[in-house]
């Protein structure tokens, strides 16, 4: 959640080759796994509630929409319940300058709204806006040693991150991050976690402090869920220069980007000079990566997309992708300037709902909390 | 705060001898600015909030009471705003079983308004009550280095101190327990916090926290005041182990305990075999411990009161110091004994009051703080 992808996964270390069987192993689990959640939610998808979100730093691009906010909508679209943290404690975890944070949260949630969220269905609120949730924070980190948290591989990634980018030591904040999470998770009994493959790990925090304010606290009747990792298709979109598609390494198309400049995009972007394209994600990742995007908004497959190219070489591939991803887009795009020109009003209204849900959600889980924790005092 | 002598100072580490004449310069320009403060309450105590508290593991004792708590009437007495935060979150930092909070709780409050403290001038509110001020935690955090809380002496002689008592790895609370304190003292705007001379490094994260809050979000007026100590006498009381006074120890007189009980203490309490009684704590620190406290109720000096002993021995020295401290402490108690006939009513009147104003404090302070970093979207 806050946006696995978003946050962890341009440094999510590999799984070590030691571990390689048991990480196999698990990894097969966590698909049969997902798959009988996905069929349990096609039956009975009330008994979900999904949490996950971004981290406010600009405006969101292709490959969020692939790697997790279609994602999302789907499963909006299939009845679960969806609730969306705009993450903005977390953009000062590794930063100073936030930037203009409304002007920020305002674009990723006109891109919510243009992708498919439907506010009536789904909650979008923002972080500081709960501090009933934020509370939870403190008998969280009672639950949690600071040699658990060292060994995450959430703190661990993003510290070594930010020591290369900035040369600064890790903050508190960020160091406390997978309790931040647990609270984001938790504090709407969420029991479902969109993740990656390799951002299983991700979740071990949540569950064991849930598991452990229940041993503690809840014997009896356990009160939180132990959530569970449903596991995306794991898209990764790569941009124009090769590397993952991220807004800060300004290689990414977003979301709201015109057609010219979705062309422009895709005319920069990187691939090989043999003519004949072929799906190869391992010896041609450039051009599996356009052929995956192509076929994604085409509605066929990498392979079939490639065939059709042919020989016609990078540049005849670009302008297929291209008018694509313009068509693909067009829809989103359409609502999304419809709901732009009024977008104060619109962004207040959603963000108003979405945050008095929150705060309703919260109280009552930290007066359930407090309850059974022993302190309330009247 | 939340009660620095109770919470750090049983480990709190020697000041390393090669700092020492550094130490001992800021000792003494500590005490020079205690001393100016002391005149300016005299003059305007109005200028000056102070925030204490006690984590609530057991009714308060002897050694609270010289320590701390007289000190915080008197300050209350002279028209300084006094809030103090029952700091119950603080109780799980070390560990897992919090014990029956509310039965504590009761008796801390109980200790409070028996030692003087007025409910409508002074505040008394619990930790777990005001989500807004533990919300601040979350962007305090990010105002400091996993390194710098590393470093910081009370977490340091913490961890040494949990890891010695339950061979168990810090928790994620106690780690970052100085920016707690950092959120209690700045929630309420607290300005002045008294403190031991050994606690002096413990107000640092504090300082740092308003320091670079201001820095970087209210450069053009600053918002957080950077606290100051007030230097408390600096009465450390011993139990009748001849050890610092502590709850945990087994060796402490509540100030609840009746006359039988406190005859016994002393009874009990360790001594020397000299039969001349002389004030020299250095060399016979019981003796001097005792002579302390009868002096401190006889309204005496320690050499006074060991000269009218004379030859007579600890027995009489004993004797002598029972009754004035029965004597000194039956105010005290009587009022307490009053206010016990309707504890659950008394109490919850006092912190439904001080929580309500601490809860309004809060509220304010994070919305200017949400203003002040742009975290408002409505």
């Amino acid at each position: 959640m806050t946006a696995p992808t978003v946050l962890t996964a341009p440094t999510a270390p590999a799984v070590p080759t030691s571990a390689a069987p048991t990480a196999t192993a698990s990894a097969a689990v966590a698909q049969a796994r997902s798959a009988e959640i996905e069929a349990e939610i096609a039956r009975d998808p009330g008994r979900f509630r999904v949490l996950t979100g971004d981290r406010p730093t600009g405006a969101l691009h292709l490959g969020h929409l692939l790697a997790t906010l279609d994602n999302r909508v789907r499963l909006q679209d299939a009845g679960v319940d969806v609730v969306l943290v705009v993450a903005d404690y977390q953009v000062i975890t590794d930063r100073d300058d936030a930037g203009d944070l409304p002007a920020v949260v305002r674009e990723v949630v006109l891109d919510y709204l243009a992708a498919g969220i439907d506010p009536a269905r789904s909650t979008v609120f923002t972080h500081s806006s709960v501090p009933a949730l934020n509370q939870l924070l403190l008998p969280f980190l009672s639950l949690v040693s600071v040699a658990e948290l060292e060994r995450n591989p959430t703190v661990k990634a993003e510290a070594a991150d930010a020591e290369r980018r900035q040369g600064r030591g890790m903050s508190g904040l960020l160091f406390t991050y997978p309790v931040h999470q647990a609270a984001d998770i938790l504090f709407c009994h969420g029991n479902l976690v969109p993740v990656g493959l390799d951002q299983l790990p991700h979740l071990e925090t949540t569950r064991t402090v849930a598991r452990r304010f229940n041993q503690r606290y809840a014997a009896a009747r356990p009160y939180f869920p132990e959530p569970e990792a449903l596991l995306t298709p794991s898209l990764t979109v790569l941009g124009n220069d090769g590397a993952k598609m991220s807004k800060s390494r300004g290689n990414a198309l977003e979301l709201r980007a015109s057609e010219d400049e979705t062309a422009r995009f895709f005319r920069r972007a990187r691939t090989d000079s043999e003519r004949r394209i072929a799906f190869d994600p391992e010896g041609r990742p450039e051009v599996a990566n356009l052929l995956r995007i192509g076929a994604h908004f085409a509605g066929t497959t990498p392979e079939d997309l490639a065939a059709s190219v042919g020989d016609a070489g990078a540049g005849r591939l670009k302008a297929v992708v291209t008018e694509a991803v313009v068509e693909g887009l067009r829809p989103l795009r359409e609502r999304r300037v419809a709901l732009a020109a009024d977008a104060p009003v619109v962004v207040r209204d959603v963000l108003a709902r979405g945050n008095a849900r929150a705060n309703d959600v919260a109280e009552r889980t930290l007066a359930d909390v407090r309850e059974l924790m022993g302190t309330v005092y009247s």
